[in-house]
């Protein structure tokens, strides 16, 4: 072990976000000596907020306060590619970085939405990188190198430093025909692998999936066969960034004499932003959903978004009945060319079950074969530590049990050391062994409706324990002598009926015993709040949030 | 089309519960008249509550409104199984209806236990019924039919009417070697079919699963086979009520030199059951867990409750590091013998990280073959049909796409109806073809905390609205004219701090402005109400629930 000293570089990774969760990814890369290191920060994504966990909360983001706190030494923010996961707090969190941003062209226009959002758009230049582009950014020196994922232009980076070569995958999987944009550049990285690659810093999502992920290709082919075996309307949703599987669907369509239309604000921007980067110039031209309307059912194909069952989304809508054009009844089909990411079960299901009543048949990748998944399962893993041969496997990108996992696998390839690392722990890759020096603020900032929140603030908790328990709220009036001057004032919200009379009476009661002493209205106000949780314990068997506050005449 | 006449005897269903979602099974059957009609209760089950939707509820059973008005004329309970989706709101219902219930040996132990808690076990005597017993009740003459589930002793219920016979399934799969109890009595099931039966009440739970469930004895090979790959400390968690699967573990752990200790208090409770009523002669003698916590660890077996991630049951503990007695780390591992019921992803999965962070490596049914379910996938149910051969095909014992999709596949089947019914439908099966003729009041009743309130009642919907958004209470203190004779007091709870100054200004600003007349109290709390939702919503974009209660002095 080498301990660190003031005055010798290291080169340290510090995942922020991502190394335990799948979701707000974003990881520093450091250089130099503890005392002026230079930073990069790779990705800079969004996680979804649940409302069993976070009630009320939309967005999550990383909490930068460590490079916000030395911003001068941030270089630049590089973006892998354009998932939500990867781009979407840049819009957040760039005021507290305020460095440039780095992108291949398709994530640049997609990220312009987002800084146009924020008010940012006149501040922040996006610098766009070409494909196969290169970046010199003080003592790291990028290549992007293209890989095959489930949007388009995604890329690994392979960041040099004096000290060895990371390379940092972003999402990845080996798609042998992705249909648009490149291939994976297998040469790029075996010739790393051949100069000699320090560090690989990969993708653990499928890391408990046997197998080969499966190509865009298979799926074109597999949908074009089963729209051609479908009668009535058919609607297909998914995920709106799949550029390439929605020009799987649309030329489906086409193949079998149906008209395409775009239904949702996502598939517009999505299909907009790849043709304005040149894709997608052979896409049928797609018709409103107004003229849909108007054709047959067996000339028209829908392209939805909602496939998770967002509440607001195109296909909810149309499934609630209340879609201002497009309907869908009996004779009519939805495919579902989507997985269901954990913790949209009981959504999507709700979805499926509202279309079911319908009439509607719903097809999904649980019975067809509709979908591939973006990530690399582990026979993809075993390729990729093939080609770039590190010294070090840091699994990222992933849960917990993912990552376990991954690292498990890459010892089991003979990498020889697999680290891994949580969000907030600084790990060096060199010099010396990899090992972690450090461990800094890091955790979760929620966006709880417009203003940012830190998790251990609390807000999203005490909503929490109010869903599962309701809220009483008392307010005592007393006189300037600490009398009772009025009856207090209690209110009662989610608490069934039965329990208001025994709680009010065990507040009247304690206002009765209490000897009044100006004073002591905090002894009171704790005994109130006391009795009144006791009293709903006992009448109810669950102990509501109880907040007591004073009024003074 | 035959119109309904005071006269004339009608066979009729009436699902009050498990159509058109997975649990809370209640089926009536009644016989006669409109205005002189028998029923007989097939089933009485919960369903569980989910954060998400009803936060603070637990348990959910059918509203048997309907039934409870006519109790004079409920003939009975017949249980089919021991699932709490079936017997679980015996307990809670039971007092509403006062009839005898019905069950045989296995299922009649267990459901003690409920009536216990319920403290209803002196009132209620369970009428144990043995296999392939017989009934006869009122018009009803039924006969148990030994079939295989997950559970020991599942039965089938033929019930005969002088309109003809039912064949209610209860939820059942061909396995053709259940390890325990009986195999499915095939030829009953044929006779009925060569006899001419009118219906198939038939679980819907699998019927969008292809192919065929699988046996208990595949499973007991391929546990056995894989505990002897495992060289530290084994846990395996699954349902207790699947004794069959807990023998198989406990034979596995024999065969490979590893002594067995029950974890968790339903992990007793089954085996003692089982083993009173007959079963699980052979099993293993097991150890305490403290004396389990003397031997090297390759020479124990956990089998623990919690595969569901259930906070309190034992492996939740276990992954916490606070069970008492049980530990586990680097080198152990843990056997989940069970699938993910839809809606608990987010809770395993955290489980599952939880021990991946001990070092502990987690085997599920994702990647080894430890599972098979309980339900009959569509070759079974094709089986069944071609068995039984109803001239009505009624699917029960699933959510819409489920029972969609059932009767999809029973049409295809030859069968001449097939009938999706909701709860509170009321299904006449004969004279006749099947056809809804009522509906009648149903829903859900949720126990909340000690407390039954009816859905519709909305204590959970207002205590999510909370989760979402907060709550604030404001008391107005009013002298008796009407003025403002102290500061309002405001209560935030939820609330981000930003959010408190501009609402106590809106409040304030709102009292300020108003011109107090004695009467108009009702007005300026409406004012001030919407002053501060308004004023919570410009600053947070998010409108917190808000209440205004005036205390006069």
């Amino acid at each position: 072990m080498l301990p660190s000293s003031a005055s010798q570089d290291e080169l340290v990774l510090l995942p922020l976000g991502g190394a335990g969760e799948i979701g707000m990814n974003l990881n520093a890369y450091g250089f130099g000596p503890p005392d002026d290191r230079k930073w990069i920060v790779v990705d800079c994504g969004v996680l979804f907020g649940r409302e069993t966990e976070t009630p009320g909360v939309d967005i999550i983001m990383p909490d930068i306060r460590f490079l916000a706190e030395r911003r001068e030494d941030v270089l630049a923010i590089v973006l892998t590619h354009a998932h939500e996961d990867h781009i979407g707090a840049v819009g957040h969190l760039w005021p507290e970085l305020q460095c440039p941003v780095y992108a291949t062209p398709f994530t640049a226009r997609l990220i312009e939405d987002k800084l146009f959002e924020a008010g940012l758009a006149e501040r922040v230049r996006i610098n766009i990188v070409p494909l196969h582009g290169h970046l010199n950014l003080g003592p790291f020196s990028i290549d992007f190198i293209s890989i095959t994922h489930s949007i388009l232009e995604p890329n690994a980076l392979a960041i040099r430093t004096p000290l060895g070569t990371v390379v940092h995958t972003g999402d990845w999987k080996i798609d042998p025909d992705p249909l648009l944009g490149e291939k994976t550049e297998i040469n790029a990285l075996r010739k790393i692998g051949d100069e000699g690659a320090l560090a690989l810093v990969c993708d653990s999502t499928n890391a408990l999936v046997q197998g080969h992920s499966g190509s865009e290709a298979d799926v074109r082919t597999a949908l074009t066969d089963l729209i051609g075996t479908l009668k009535g309307r058919v609607a297909v949703t998914g995920f709106a960034s799949n550029v390439a599987r929605l020009d799987s669907i649309a030329k489906a369509a086409r193949v079998h004499g149906r008209e395409v239309a775009l239904v949702g604000r996502s598939m517009h921007r999505i299909v907009t932003a790849a043709r304005d980067t040149g894709y997608l110039a052979d896409f049928p031209s797609v018709i409103s959903e107004e003229e849909a309307a108007q054709l047959p059912p067996d000339r028209i194909l829908y392209l939805c978004t909602g496939s998770q069952g967002e509440s607001r989304a195109a296909l909810a809508r149309i499934a609630a009945g209340d879609h201002p054009t497009v309907s869908l009844g009996p004779g009519d089909s939805v495919i579902f060319s989507s997985r269901i990411i954990p913790g949209n079960e009981l959504g999507i299901h709700a979805l499926h079950n509202k279309l079911a009543a319908l009439g509607v048949e719903v097809l999904t990748v649980e019975d067809h074969f509709v979908h591939v998944s973006g990530h690399p399962a582990r026979e993809e893993l075993a390729e990729m530590y093939r080609w770039v041969r590190p010294q070090i496997a840091v699994p990222v990108h992933g849960e917990m049990r993912h990552m376990a996992e991954h690292a498990r696998l890459a010892k089991s390839l003979q990498v020889p050391q697999a680290v891994v690392v949580e969000n907030g722990q600084m790990l060096r890759l060199a010099p010396g062994r990899a090992e972690i020096i450090d461990e800094v603020p890091a955790g979760r900032v929620f966006l709880d409706g417009r203003i940012r929140v830190h998790e251990g603030e609390g807000f999203a908790r005490a909503r929490r324990a109010m869903g599962f328990a309701g809220f009483i709220a008392v307010t005592l009036v007393l006189d300037q002598r600490g009398r009772p001057a009025a009856d207090p004032a209690i209110l009662f919200e989610g608490i069934p009926d039965a329990v208001h009379a025994p709680v009010r009476e065990a507040v009247a009661e304690t206002i009765r015993r209490h000897n009044p002493r100006r004073g002591d209205e905090q002894e009171l106000a704790e005994n109130v709040r006391r009795a009144a949780r006791r009293a709903a314990a006992d009448a109810w068997g669950k102990k509501p949030v109880t907040r007591v506050e004073t009024a003074w005449v």
